[in-house]
């Protein structure tokens, strides 16, 4: 039902997708594919300006022990970003300077933990990208087991390993892998369509105008006075 | 009783009234107003070091849905805020670059929002300047009516158009139309008279001497040991 | 049984263990002391960047009512942080620029508030640190009695007067004084095996490896598949 | 601009509306006025099952100082429900058992605090409800002025003088007193069809057809698969 | 990507593995599957003293908008629960009375919803259980789709249309279908094996004892002094 | 610094004091002690009704894990109340029916638990009270050691083994308990003058004129207009 169990061999997104999907970002991406994915709000980076995409490598975990965080190091593959999901709300420092160091000799670019982080300088001077529910210095224990690579419920979200994470100042989102590359097709599309109404918009045009809005709020009732 | 309406032709407060008011910031302007009209603190800037003041134009819509922002756009002048308050709690990313866009194109200074914000890269880099109680990409639809320039409570404060924001890194402060100027003088005396006490602290004078308090403490009853 | 007194002379921890408590920062120094004293997570600093130590003077007021920082800090040495806590939940601005002013003037480093802060701009620019609950504007009265240097509890943690607060952007811990010596020792031998670990880290070898702990996943059961 | 006072004579409802009020609960007058004018929902009763109409009498105070609820009874008339707001937040215990005692006396039918109660047990002993946001037993002092009957946010809705308040097991709702007449008749049509749309919801008819929403979900597009 | 569906013909788990997992309610349950499917705890009932457990039809819809509950009563069967999640946090009372008699109408056996609910004293004396994060009034309206029957997170876990939930005094839980038999078995394992331990723990032997944890504490270094 | 230990033989309260501070129950301790040693408001009670007093047995430990819950009963003595503080924020169920057989067996009262409790029907069927932050079946590990008999600081209070706990619908206090005896006489005069107190408010008359409030809000300037 629920045993401990590392699963290798994921199955992992088309390079060429995941790196349009960084070039979109969280907003477009997650526009672009219904408006679904999005993780909690509390979800913030540690420092400003990263952006970041790569399939998941998922761990679920309990609180307070971060054994299977170390165990899941060992299936990372080059590009992957860690997702990390406690069994119980938890905003112990889970991840520190050590670990960010043993995950980038992997490859790894950076962390999703629905807890928290510690080593907030020197995560920040190594560039190492964290979004995290919270700071805290909380050590943790290494004494009891989870789950690498099983799907799990981070900040509200479904991800499985081998979805695509995208990360930037506007939070996290995932991707299903099976419908990664349509999604970046429909954030292309929609890029070149905002792009057009950006240019609408700033010569003074209204949304009112350009997305016909005027018959509906009309329809509606609503009244000038 | 509660129809959606849009009012225009919203009284305006004097451009130098505001503009007085911009110069004292967030905390004068509260301290000087007696202690009132601030917004709750979860409304925090998207990016530090603006300072904005200006007429407020309101806006009420229900959660998850902006189509009021698009209706809002048509009726704000130059040096406006948008003032923005779901009708019930909600985190959605009502706001992004393309409405960015479209306010300043009309003049529109910044906006201050009960609700999320996304789209934090392109805002900051092109300084329009955002208080919200979160970020976040969750977009919203354009179904449902609500209203403009009628009298908003946002995060806890009644703010009515025409009445003046002040926004900083402290946090946001509504003025009474009516009463601005009134504040602005008190904000101007208010400076003058902590320019001379910060000099005195400055020197290691302490408050309980400037402030006349030892005499408080002694009557409450203080001891020493 | 609980009458507001202020207690002078505090003992203070000797120079030379504060500074190297400063030296190792807040995470090392919570692990060196065995995964105790932090303040909780919420506790954040108005801007980042800063790393302070030195030796506590507490006090315990009443929620909006700042009278006894005023007492405080004629009590405060060189060196000192101020750890200020209300006696209940409280966001008030109860500190702003004059009263750092006033601080910086009597020495003391800084200030731990399980409250509110506002002026932060020009706390900012005077880089005076401060680690807060809330930012907010939110005026305090001078009315009611307090304590200083009593032991309090703030933000979850309990502080003594002359205990070491150590404070930097990963939060805040407390060590006590009797022991602050022997945490820095601890902290100082940590910190060796860490620049050891961590060189064998970024050599790609695993934490299962390096902490010996494959034997113990394989002994609780976990499978690989 | 905001100085201490107290109004009197405060223009009351007619009885007959707010008994009416009373009978149609709060979330059918919070429907029949077009959805506004609900307080926030972490307002609770201390205790289930009571229901109260009434003019409210309001008061604006300073966190954990209740001077001002003493300074309110002596204005408050037979049938009025005291509605109290601090101007920050808290949730200290402002109210218990002595004071109920006190506006029971004065015929207050009972208390919405956007803070704390205490005297939990004795105060549903003796029937007085209360919608509170917290309870605690915290203390507060009488040190600090505040305002009986001007406008006030409680709870995130504006309450003036007078208006009417309806609380129940839902929670509480401001009705203004010019609208109150109008707000009861629209309320008194809404459970009318409530009543017809029930007993045929009850014989398995669909919302869907009751409402004529099929067309609707038609042209919306929704799948059946 | 994420088009609006409505999935009918649901499979459902056997009605005695139903049965009996709601006899053993919701923590039993959560350890026989391994600790695994419970909702956040901030899910509460309305009333205290209702178990219910059913397979789920679920729900998700966009905050401030119940079309999706009218849409989903026609494809639910007897003894189903109904899982409502919107796609943002959002507290409105979706769900009152109305939608209680038409569901129970149809057999359905109580609602799950991670928003808001309304109509307390009404539900609470028709007997119609509901697990919720909020009670409140708030309406809502019927213009945007949503889906039924698809995979939602609710309250954090997540839940599959045919699933078991199991709902008490605790909390709620999820059981997915497939496993629903083998958890029921292990149930009735762990509530035998609590029988014995209750009776000795009751006549005062210690759990150190019946669990066998001295040697363990012995082991890991515990001091008695 | 931190190692885990236990602490026997403690030092025990007065029978006496112990009854007199139940009977007086928490608000009247809280104030008679002068307004300190509340714990936090969001404990609370899982059924109403339940008012207890006794001397507490202390239990720090680690997030998700209630060994030292069963190590704590071996040294806990009739009368005693077990306060369980884990070391950093958690909500997972440490306790339920079981445990409560346990701690009824060696004479235990009754559990405070900054933490969550599960089990709540058999547990209010039993009336084994307790005092919680959450309810959650969440189940825990026993794999990490903790201290039992240490000072903890439990949902923002500090507690040390032997103080005397009060806990009742209005929440926890803490009594220390080389104070016990002088709060205890404290609280029996404030019984005494409440009771004059209540019967003059009963008949109407004002607290501004028992407590003589009138000079005061005078000489602080309150209008009356």
């Amino acid at each position: 039902m629920n045993e401990p169990v590392v699963v290798r061999n994921v199955e992992q997104p088309p390079a060429e997708v995941v790196a349009a999907l960084e070039k979109f970002g969280v907003t477009t991406v997650h526009e672009a594919q219904g408006r679904c994915g999005l993780l909690a709000s509390y979800m913030r980076p540690i420092f400003p300006g990263a952006t970041i995409a790569g399939p998941a490598v998922t761990v679920s975990l309990p609180p307070g022990d971060n054994l299977m965080i170390h165990v899941a190091v060992e299936v990372c593959c080059a590009g992957n970003i860690l997702v990390v999901a406690p069994t119980s709300p938890c905003t112990d420092g889970y991840f520190g300077e050590l670990l960010a160091t043993s995950l980038r000799a992997h490859g790894v670019q950076g962390l999703v933990i629905d807890a928290g982080c510690r080593d907030i300088r020197p995560l920040t001077e190594m560039k190492f990208p964290v979004w995290s529910r919270a700071i805290s210095s909380q050590g943790t224990v290494k004494s009891t087991l989870g789950s690498v690579n099983i799907p799990v419920v981070c900040a509200g979200a479904l991800v499985e390993a081998g979805d695509v994470i995208v990360a930037d100042d506007d939070g996290v989102v995932v991707v299903r892998r099976t419908v990664a590359r349509e999604v970046a097709a429909a954030a292309e599309q929609r890029v070149r369509k905002e792009d057009a109404t950006r240019e609408r918009l700033a010569r003074g045009e209204l949304g009112l105008d350009i997305y016909g809005l005027r018959k509906k709020i009309a329809e509606l009732g609503l009244k000038y006075i």
